[in-house]
């Protein structure tokens, strides 16, 4: 038989680039409405890398943080397991790269005993990469070192075009370990949603991401919705959850977290959510009396009826009973706190809103059911859960992402702009580097053509 | 306490294009000699994808095969992994297309229950993805459904460059399970030797990679000792293997397999291997007897002295020493014979000689430890082992790789370089397809552009 451990989330450590743009400032240059973006998507302020940043400086900086916080030794991991979609090279992944700008502070060749793949699926690369990382240990695998999954990515489109306002980058490293502090993960609660489908890609070559919204946002409805029937048939079939008269199993579910290409989108998600797991319940009779019935689904496919004018028109209703409105303050609205303020991340999205959602001090989640809904584009939806443990507020007080939100420096559009089409020198971005990695310069002879060199500037 | 499964590989189907240049007409056309690639490198083939092919095509052929040859259903499979170094896009995974390949045949959404990520990390990256399935199943966590990893990758370097006569292209899909009829996964033999390095990259934009061939060599060799000392650690801390006096580790593995970027590279990857092993043994005096002492290393790093031309010459004479020559035929001769024929194929090469070694049918494997030394530029090389189930006979006897090498169809320098510099339509290709997916075209509207549509051709 097999006996599982406890394995799961250590720490966490974020790392954001040290400018911003303001999202009214945008709005104004571009000649949008202020609030379109600040209320129709929930985006405040844009994340934006400086000229010496790029995906793996900004995993460099948030591994180093969370080596540092714990006083991790080159010999204590097992594995770097970056996560990204923002890759800089078709061969070498952004870990190694990691790995080499850790040996410049830990000396070279301590990490040679590593591990250092780079998992791709655009925004849950991370969130497949954490599960990997975890059986791995779970299997005693790892000869008693831990793991660290990075995820790390620069969210960008086309100057004036539809996704511009959705941009922003970050990077989120996690330690994965047996009897973690923060949060012990339920193997038996994970449920998959994949579909082959084109929401959004970005072919080789291409700078920028092809990217169809309004479909994008059904095929994240889809495979959630898929995923979490998996989820719910596994908490159940397992005997983690028993469901009494009337409950679904989103009442077994303390917190949540989604992940947010922008925060708007959480909150039809959670609504998608909801509605799918109340539908057969006594409650829904109390729903319908205040929404209408929902809408007949007559033969459409997942995607059409939930990107339909009337599903729609449904879920925004239902978006306004105070049962959705109570769930979602309890149970999600925290994870949405630093979103506002960073713009999409991609991969690292998902794992800023678990950070934000600790950071925020509201109720004490010790013992408390933590599920995560990840979404990547192309498509692929996992639905999983965790319980934080004990003394899970000794690790989360150590959380830093919302100070060094507040630290930032705002930028003009100007700025951004040239920031966007690359025409600043590396060595002469916004701010001048300080404590950091930086990309010190790209290789241009014949052995080294676009070979990234990378530097710790004191 | 963690009891472990018995988990491994059931099964593999290999994939080569119909397309291959005979490196005899490419010296010629190229004023080599023919014996240098012949007999230098070790290649007399080359595998061409044909117009309609790509890296998502080649990896649904195998994927497909191994599906029907075992006459699995989607239900029996939880995981599509693809590990790639061609990827086609740096969001969307070659895995998830496949996933649509597969369901043209088997249903639209009959797969949605899979995951489906990519990993990337060179040509170790398919044995990276085995491993992490492996402990995916091993913890339990698949609900009994098996993996699908598949390597799949297009070897291709610049028109006249020195890595033009390495090229090749074929996939390889290996179904992983518990009790399975192939080899079992050893967990207690796993060693890892990675180092951030600049052998071999392709930064993202290019469509040929930037290789510096010595120095690639030499990182090999350095990857491959630093994981193979590991390897030996863990066998011997684990208790699975108590060496007898004057024995070393390599008395205890019956057979290797090594990544092949060609063939040659094996020779000189398991003579290092095997110098590093027997030089504190009993042995080594009728060794260095007849090719004098191993040069001094004085303050070299690896790489330095793996290319030097001292120590070049040292393990030149050690391969023409009975000892290496009787270790060569027995445990790794057989494992290259298709690799001649194909060329390079990074992900899927390793495991083509793995393939390669059970079609040889030479000698009986049963009971066998069977190990492989995979290695990725960039740099990681992991060493781990299997071994080889009573029954095996059974499954490698379905192994059709020499089969189809033979079946292939060999095309002019003018038709490779046509093909090499995409000149031809996607629908006027060399051959035309039959009972295959095709690339069938690539989106050009403002929402598609660049997207691959595939198609299968009765």
């Amino acid at each position: 038989m097999l006996v599982t451990k406890a394995v799961g989330i250590d720490d966490v450590a974020t790392y954001v680039p040290r400018l911003y743009l303001d999202a009214r400032d945008f709005a104004k240059e571009r000649g949008i409405a202020p609030e379109k973006i600040a209320k129709g998507i929930g985006i405040e302020k844009m994340s934006i890398p400086d000229a010496h940043e790029d995906a793996a400086t900004m995993a460099a900086m948030a591994t180093l943080k969370l080596m540092q916080k714990n006083d991790l030794q080159p010999k204590d991991i097992g594995f770097i397991h970056v996560a990204t979609e923002t890759g800089l090279d078709e061969a070498k992944p952004i870990s190694c790269y990691v790995q080499g700008m850790l040996e410049q502070i830990y000396g070279e060749g301590s990490f040679e005993h590593i591990g250092a793949p780079e998992t791709k699926f655009a925004c849950v690369g991370a969130t497949y990469a954490m599960i990997d990382r975890l059986a791995f240990i779970n299997s005693g695998w790892n000869k008693g070192r831990h793991a660290i999954v990075v995820a790390t990515d620069i969210a960008k489109y086309d100057l004036h075009s539809s996704g511009e306002s959705t941009q922003g980058a970050a990077a989120v490293a996690l330690l994965l370990k047996e009897n973690p502090r923060l949060m012990v993960y339920e193997p038996d609660s994970r449920g998959f949603g994949t579909r082959d489908d084109q929401d959004f890609f970005r072919p080789v070559g291409r700078t920028t991401a092809v990217v169809n919204g309004h479909h994008s946002i059904g095929c994240y409805l889809r495979d959630m919705r898929v995923a979490a029937d998996a989820f719910r048939m596994s908490m159940l079939s397992s005997g983690l959850v028993t469901l009494s008269a009337g409950e679904g199993i989103t009442d077994h579910v303390d917190r949540i977290a989604f992940h947010s290409p922008f925060p708007k989108m959480v909150e039809m998600a959670f609504a998608s959510f909801l509605i799918h797991d109340w539908r057969g319940l006594p409650r829904w009779r109390r729903i319908t009396r205040q929404t209408g019935p929902e809408p007949d689904r007559k033969s459409m496919a997942d995607v059409e009826f939930y990107v339909s004018e009337p599903y729609r028109e449904f879920r925004k209703r239902f978006t306004t009973t105070p049962e959705f409105k109570a769930e979602f303050e309890k149970k999600v609205k925290d994870s949405l706190e630093a979103l506002k303020l960073i713009g999409n991340s991609y991969t690292a999205s998902l794992w800023l809103c678990v950070d934000s959602s600790f950071e925020a001090k509201t109720n004490d989640l010790a013992g408390k059911r933590f599920a995560v809904g990840s979404y990547g584009s192309g498509s692929s939806a996992i639905v999983c859960s965790f319980i934080v443990q004990p003394d899970y507020r000794q690790v989360a007080d150590g959380f830093s992402l919302m100070q060094d939100l507040s630290r930032r420096r705002k930028i003009s559009v100007a700025e951004y702009e040239d920031l966007h089409e690359q025409r600043l020198d590396l060595h002469r971005g916004i701010e001048a580097p300080r404590n950091e990695f930086v990309l010190d310069r790209i290789g241009e002879k014949e052995t080294d053509f676009g070979y990234r060199y990378y530097r710790f500037v004191k």
